[in-house]
């Protein structure tokens, strides 16, 4: 922990600027050494107050000049990590971004591992564990409700919840074990009713977080949509023109690549996550039909299942088709899609309105070709999502270890209550209340691991 | 001119931190009505001292926190642009970056133009116009002698030069002018020899830094090798190879990718540009042997080719060949590859000895693939590269667009030296000399166009 470390915190790649931190005891003192304008070398930094940013040169160990930067000291602990810190505003190229960094690591610092320095801000009490992590997601949010998600949990609205939790349960295990010291004389400090309508409480705020994480992980992961159909009806046509649009929005203001949205689709600020399925094919060979139960099967996965029929092809298999289909869209939203829909006449489109008649589900007619009435598909997604408005403020669970921990720890308090009611030893009330606030306080990182660490900082990016 | 514009400075994609650059009269102004901190809403930049950078939050029209960011304002003239500048680091979410900048243009901002900070910079007087174009070589350098020579141009040595240049030319003009004015009555201010000698020594220096140029355009673009041989002699071994060697060096410091390197090869510092050639094949196929004579044509652009031969195999047609590949490769450097010569005895190494005795060039024996001699290899290369160790301060021109203009201003100064000699009229010597100043103006922009400005800034990216 001694050791400063350094890292270029922007993204990899040509830019007109790039952000080098440094971090660590002697953070400005190493970058001191480099550092030097025209009039002065050597003590710019230290000399400066803290947040100042100065214009002036990197120089190299035989006085060559390396780029003209900006260069700002935090001093601890007012800084990202709490320690002594300094962030270069250099050219954005990558030869200068790499020499700076050799020249901080012959001067005494380390290169950073992946989330290091907000592994030291946790250390430093910055920030607790839960928050730490919403800064890994809120880098990666991709939609409105992502992001806000991300923002709460970093400003600390889900660490509130969970110290008020502590606090009750604090209280709680308080009383249950005054009660044991004064076992011998059997006294009673608390009243049992009054006991457990508290444990009823504590297990309810536990129950609603862990709840949240159906929604939470919707919202950062995007709702999972199944978009079905047999080979040829235009699912690739309607999926480019999903994600173009999209991508239409998005490139006004960035050069953003599909490359990191892959097919995952905003629409007016929620994530729909499309699930790639193979187009169902008519055929006899076993191989193959082994494929199209895999697609099935893939249907599963999703919540909202987008079935894409070509109206000017009916396939003769409609029906083993639609129960194949029908079997495992039980309880999620199915949209039937008709594509080409100009192509056919007005009969053609009551014949099919009787073939699909028996299915319950939203009917949209587009062509995607033609992009008419894509709008409406987008309305029925949204429609199909039936998300809550997330409101700045709201606790909503998001990451998969808070949500086991709230898991276990829900186990425990409910332990609890079954052990009031049951009236069993305060010995074993005890334990398992301290067993619920350990797991609680494996989220905020107040019981924490190296290798919890380890796993959670390993996932951040370097530089952060 | 009077638009306030904003950019994302740093480069595209997912990272710890972003940059956003607001600059223009407004910019401050404009950037307090986003940011604010817990205690106090607006006004925060304007009341702050320049370079001070400010911890607070990003908030949308409606109040809602979009992130916290660090916020620093320049207050012109102190300032990259020259004009009221705000930078922002926020967290590298492409998300919140589109957010900050949708919430400056709704607040008044305009999204930059490519260069358009730079061009800026160079209207405000902060550079001059090779300054500026130094800035965006800056960025784009990948060795230490392109950075170097980058550098060397944005601190202004090439400029100087310029000055200097056209400070002697000014005065050489005043005299001749001068005589004009009293050409009645036949004074001669300056002697005729002397003033010769004045125009000889200023064509010796534009010559010089033309023919700079072609040291320049290779430090800049990398020495051009052809990299020859039969197909499966292990010529994409052997790239990879070398290319892996420096992406291995690369990648102990930072994250880069092949997309930005391509088939540049860095070695100790000096760029190679290997020349993408197909395998010639043993065919009598007509329009395959169109095929190879392209290949063979590519051996003209090289300066240095690099021959491989599998000594496993040797080609029944190495007469055809030798002559093919050597007819090209006149007044070009030769290195002869042998490769897979862990493979054969020492008998067989003879009898490849006297197959190839007749051609000049160096020799080394290598295999590609066990890495036997490859920094033999390397060694050759850097020696057949010949290039002079590059110092801070020198000046080499390395832009095609001030090449060409110092081809047109040695015209110029040209035809004063002839016209000297032929004793033509004063009026046409001055007209030359004015000439050669104005293409030496071009290059610092002393005399621009918008349409030479448009086809420079165009060039930069977004956000620089």
């Amino acid at each position: 922990m001694i050791d400063t470390i350094c890292a270029i915190s922007t993204p990899a790649g040509m830019g007109a600027i790039a952000v080098i931190r440094v971090s660590g005891e002697d953070a400005i003192t190493i970058a001191d050494k480099i550092f030097c304008n025209s009039k002065k070398v050597g003590n710019l930094l230290i000399s400066s107050k803290s947040h100042q940013a100065r214009l002036g040169y990197i120089k190299n160990a035989t006085g060559e000049l390396v780029d003209e930067v900006l260069a700002i000291p935090f001093v601890a602990p007012h800084s990202f990590t709490g320690e002594n810190s300094v962030e270069f505003s250099c050219h954005g190229s990558q030869y200068i971004q790499q020499q700076i960094l050799q020249l901080l690591i012959e001067n005494g610092c380390r290169l950073a591992y992946s989330g290091e320095f907000t592994q030291r801000a946790f250390l430093n009490g910055k920030l607790d564990l839960s928050q730490a992590e919403a800064i890994a997601d809120l880098i990666a949010s991709t939609s409105a409700a992502s992001h806000r998600m991300a923002l709460n949990q970093m400003r600390g609205s889900f660490s509130n919840e969970l110290m008020k939790l502590r606090e009750n349960l604090l209280q709680f295990v308080s009383l249950i074990e005054l009660e044991l010291d004064f076992n011998e004389e059997d006294v009673e400090f608390a009243n049992r009713q009054e006991l457990k309508k508290q444990a009823v409480n504590i297990e309810e705020t536990i129950a609603r977080l862990a709840d949240s994480f159906r929604l939470g992980n919707v919202l950062k992961n995007g709702i999972p949509v199944a978009l079905v159909g047999e080979t040829n009806v235009g699912k690739s046509t309607l999926l480019n023109l999903l994600l173009n649009e999209d991508k239409a929005i998005v490139s006004d203001i960035h050069g953003t690549t599909r490359d990191v949205i892959e097919d995952l689709v905003n629409i007016e600020g929620i994530t729909f996550r499309f699930i790639d399925t193979a187009g169902i094919r008519n055929t006899k060979d076993k191989v193959e039909k082994l494929g199209i139960e895999r697609t099935f099967r893939k249907i599963e996965q999703a919540s909202i299942v987008l079935w894409l029929i070509d109206c000017t092809q009916f396939s003769e298999r409609i029906e083993w088709l639609t129960e194949s289909i029908m079997k495992r869209a039980k309880g999620k939203k199915v949209i039937l899609v008709f594509n080409k829909t100009d192509k056919i006449a007005d009969d053609e489109r009551e014949v099919l309105n009787e073939l699909f008649e028996h299915i319950e589900g939203e009917r949209i007619y587009i062509s995607a070709k033609k992009r008419i009435n894509t709008q409406e598909l987008q309305n029925a997604l949204i429609k199909a999502a039936q998300l809550p408005e997330l409101q700045t403020g709201d606790v909503v669970v998001s990451n998969i270890r808070h949500y086991e921990a709230l898991q276990k720890s829900l186990d425990s308090i409910r332990r609890v209550i079954t052990g009031l009611e049951s009236e069993i030893s305060n010995d074993f009330v005890s334990q398992d209340i301290r067993e619920c606030m350990h797991y609680l306080g494996e989220i905020t990182g107040e019981i924490s691991t190296d290798e919890v660490l380890g796993s959670i900082f390993g996932k951040f990016c370097i530089g952060k």
